[in-house]
C-alpha cells in the first residue's frame, strides 16, 4: 500500500493526504462485501491516510458481472465433460438473466439491465456449509484439500440411490436407479450396524492388519445383507472415507443450488443462468454438477454459464464504480472513452472485496 | 400374522391357502414403498401363504392423503408458536395442491384431483441427510435423540448470520441481521483457529478445569476478534456442541425443503402446501421452520399444512386401494356405502409400507 501511495504521488505530482484538494484525483481503496462494513474502522486504521470507500455488495457484483459478460472475450463459458471450457462471445444482448453468487451462502439475483437488479432469493446452503461440515467430518484443512478429496471419492458409498431403494429404476416417475434419492442416506443405518458389531465384539477396535477378521463388513443377518457393505473399512469409529463424504456433500450442495437456480429462472422467466462467487474455483465436479442440474431440471432448455474470474465480480464492480461510464474494452475504440481511459490510468485505485469471516480469501486485495 | 390368518379364517368360514377360490375374499398384505419391490421375495417367504400385493408408492401416498384431507376431521392443521395445532375442516374442494413428502429424500407432487398427480420435483436433502450427518457429528443414536438435541441447541454458534457478516441488517435487500446467511458458516474458521491454538500450545489439550487458562476462547490477534468465540468450549478437538450442530442442520434441511416447496408452488400455481412423511414426527421446530419458510417466501400469502398421521399416508393409501371406492367416513352415511363397509369389515387386510433401508421404521407394519 505504501508503494502504491508513492507511485500515485509520482504519477500525479502531488501529495495525497487523504483530505487533499479536489483538483487532484485521490488515492483511495474501494471496498465491498460484508467485511467492508464490519471491518471498516480496522481497514481505515491499517491503511492510514488512504480513503476507504464502501460500496454495496450486490451492486458491485452486478456491475462486475455486466462488465465481464458484455466486454471480455474468453471469459464466459459453458461446461461439459467433453468440452470443459466452451467460450461464449461477449454480447450486449444478455438481459434479463439470473446471477447465482455462491460464497459462504448463496444469493440469486435477477438482472434486468445494466445496474438494474433485484435479489429474488438465497439459500444458506453454500460454500460455508461445505467447508464447515467437511472440516468437521474429514481431515481436510483447506478448501482445496476438500475438493481434492471429493475428486477421489465415490458418493454411492454414503448416498442412497434410487436403485438402493427400488433395486431398479423408478421409471413411472422418471427416476433412474443412479439418481441420488437421499444424500448421506446410507450413513445412519451403516453406522448403527458398525456400532452394534463393535459392541458385540466387546467394543474393541478391529485390527486393521487382520484380513481374515470378518470385521464390520460381514452383514449381521441375511435381511440386512447389502453387497456394498463389503466396502466398509474396518474401523467402526470411522466407517466412511473422507473422500466419499466429500464427494457426497459437494454433490448435495451443488445439486441443490442448481435446482433452486432452475426454479428461480422458471418463476422469473430467465433463460440465462450465470454462476459466480468464490465457491466454484474452476473445480470440474462442481461445474459439472451445476451444469447437469440445470440441464436435468430444464429438460435441456437452459444452460449454466461460468466465468473465468468468478471470484472477482464484486472487486471489479467496485473498481468500475469509480471509473467513467464508458471505460471498458469496447468503449476503448471510441475517442471520448479513450480520453477517459488515459485520465483513468493516472489514477491508481486499490480494490478490496472483503469477505465475511471464515473465508480463506478474507482481506485478499486485488489491486487493479 | 398367524393370529390374523386364524381370525380371517374364522370370520370368513374358510381356509385361505393363498390360491383359494375367488368367491372368498382372500387375506392379503398390501405393500408399498421402495422396500415392497426390493424385499418382495423376503416378505412373501416370511409371510408364507399370504398374498403380498405391491402397490405404487406415489399413488398410495396420494390416495392416503386425499382420504385424510377430505374425510378425517381434526387431521389437517397449521402450525404456529402461539397455536401449535390449528385444525382445518376436511373439504372436498382442495385441488390442486402440492404434497411434499419427506422421508429419507423428498418428493414434490402436484395433485390435480383424486388419484391424479404428477411428481414435479424432489431433493436428496431430506431426513436421511439429517440422520446420516448427525449420526456422524453427534453422539445421538436415534432420530428422536437428534430432535431432542436440536431442541436444546443454538444454531447461531455454528451458522453465520447476516449480522455476523454485516454487523447489522442488510436492509437494502431485505435481510435481517438474524437471517442465516450460511449454515455451518462459522465452523471452518473457528475450527482452524482452534487447531492452530492447539498446535501453538504444543498440541496438548487444555485442562477443562483450569478457568484461568486462556484456552481457545482467546482470539489469536485483534483482527480475528469475535465476541462469540468466547462461547467455544475448551476441547479443540470438539469445539462445537452436538446440540448446536443438530439445531443448525435441522434448520438447514427444513428451510431448504420449505423454500423449494414454495418455489414449486409458485411455478405450478398451487396455494395449498401439505407436508407428509416420516421426517416431521410432530416435532415443533421442524414444523415451525417449514411454516416460517413458506410464510417468509410467499410474503404471508401461503401456508404450510401438516397431518396428524403424516407417516401413514402410503400405508393407508395401499389399504384403500383394496377397498370399494365409496368406503370412508363421509360415504358411510350413504346406504350403498354402508353395505360395502359391512362387506369390507369381514375382510382383514394387513398393510405394510416398507421403507428403504436405513429408516428406523423399516418393516413397521400397520394392520388396519
Amino acid at each position: 500500500m505504501r508503494n502504491l501511495q508513492r507511485k500515485h504521488e509520482r504519477l500525479n505530482g502531488g501529495g495525497s493526504d487523504g483530505k487533499g484538494g479536489k483538483s487532484q484525483p485521490e488515492l483511495c481503496v474501494m471496498a465491498t462485501g460484508g467485511g467492508a462494513y464490519k471491518f471498516y474502522d480496522k481497514i481505515r486504521d491499517a491503511l492510514g491516510g488512504v480513503d476507504v470507500l464502501r460500496e454495496d455488495e450486490m451492486e458491485c457484483l452486478i456491475i462486475g458481472l455486466d462488465f465481464f459478460i458484455t466486454e471480455i472475450p474468453r471469459e464466459v463459458f459453458t461446461y461439459s465433460e467433453d468440452n470443459p471450457m466452451h467460450f461464449v462471445e461477449p454480447s450486449d444482448n444478455v438481459y434479463p438473466y439470473l446471477l447465482v453468487n455462491i460464497g459462504s451462502g448463496v444469493s440469486f439475483l435477477k438482472v434486468s439491465g445494466p445496474r438494474e437488479y433485484q435479489r429474488v432469493g438465497g439459500t444458506s446452503l453454500g460454500g460455508g456449509t461445505l467447508w464447515g461440515l467437511l472440516s468437521l467430518l474429514t481431515g481436510a484443512r483447506t478448501f482445496d484439500e476438500m475438493l481434492e478429496l471429493a475428486s477421489e471419492g465415490d458418493n454411492s458409498k454414503v448416498d442412497m440411490l434410487v436403485g438402493d431403494i427400488y433395486g431398479t429404476d423408478y421409471g413411472k416417475i422418471g427416476l433412474k436407479s443412479t439418481t441420488i434419492a437421499s444424500s448421506f442416506g446410507k450413513v445412519f443405518r451403516k453406522k448403527r450396524q458398525a456400532e452394534n458389531e463393535a459392541e458385540d465384539s466387546g467394543g474393541l477396535h478391529k485390527d486393521h492388519h487382520q484380513p481374515e477378521s470378518p470385521g464390520i463388513s460381514t452383514p449381521v443377518n441375511e435381511e440386512d445383507f447389502d453387497p456394498e457393505q463389503h466396502d466398509l473399512p474396518h474401523d467402526p469409529s470411522r466407517p466412511f472415507s473422507s473422500a466419499d463424504i466429500s464427494r457426497s456433500l459437494l454433490y448435495a450442495i451443488s445439486n441443490n443450488i442448481g435446482q433452486i437456480a432452475y426454479l428461480q429462472s422458471q418463476i422469473h422467466e430467465l433463460s440465462h443462468i450465470y454462476f459466480g462467487g468464490s465457491f466454484i474455483r474452476g473445480h470440474p465436479q462442481t461445474m459439472n454438477t451445476l451444469s447437469y442440474a440445470i440441464k436435468f431440471w430444464s429438460k435441456g432448455a437452459k444452460q449454466a454459464y461460468f466465468l473465468r474470474h468468478e471470484g472477482y465480480l464484486g472487486a471489479v464492480g467496485a473498481f468500475l464504480k469509480r471509473q467513467p461510464q464508458n471505460w471498458g474494452r469496447r468503449g476503448s475504440f471510441e475517442e471520448a472513452a479513450l480520453e477517459n481511459r488515459m485520465r483513468a490510468r493516472t489514477r491508481s485505485i486499490a480494490v478490496a472485496e472483503i469477505l465475511e469471516g471464515g473465508n480463506e480469501k478474507e482481506y485478499e486485495t486485488a489491486v487493479v
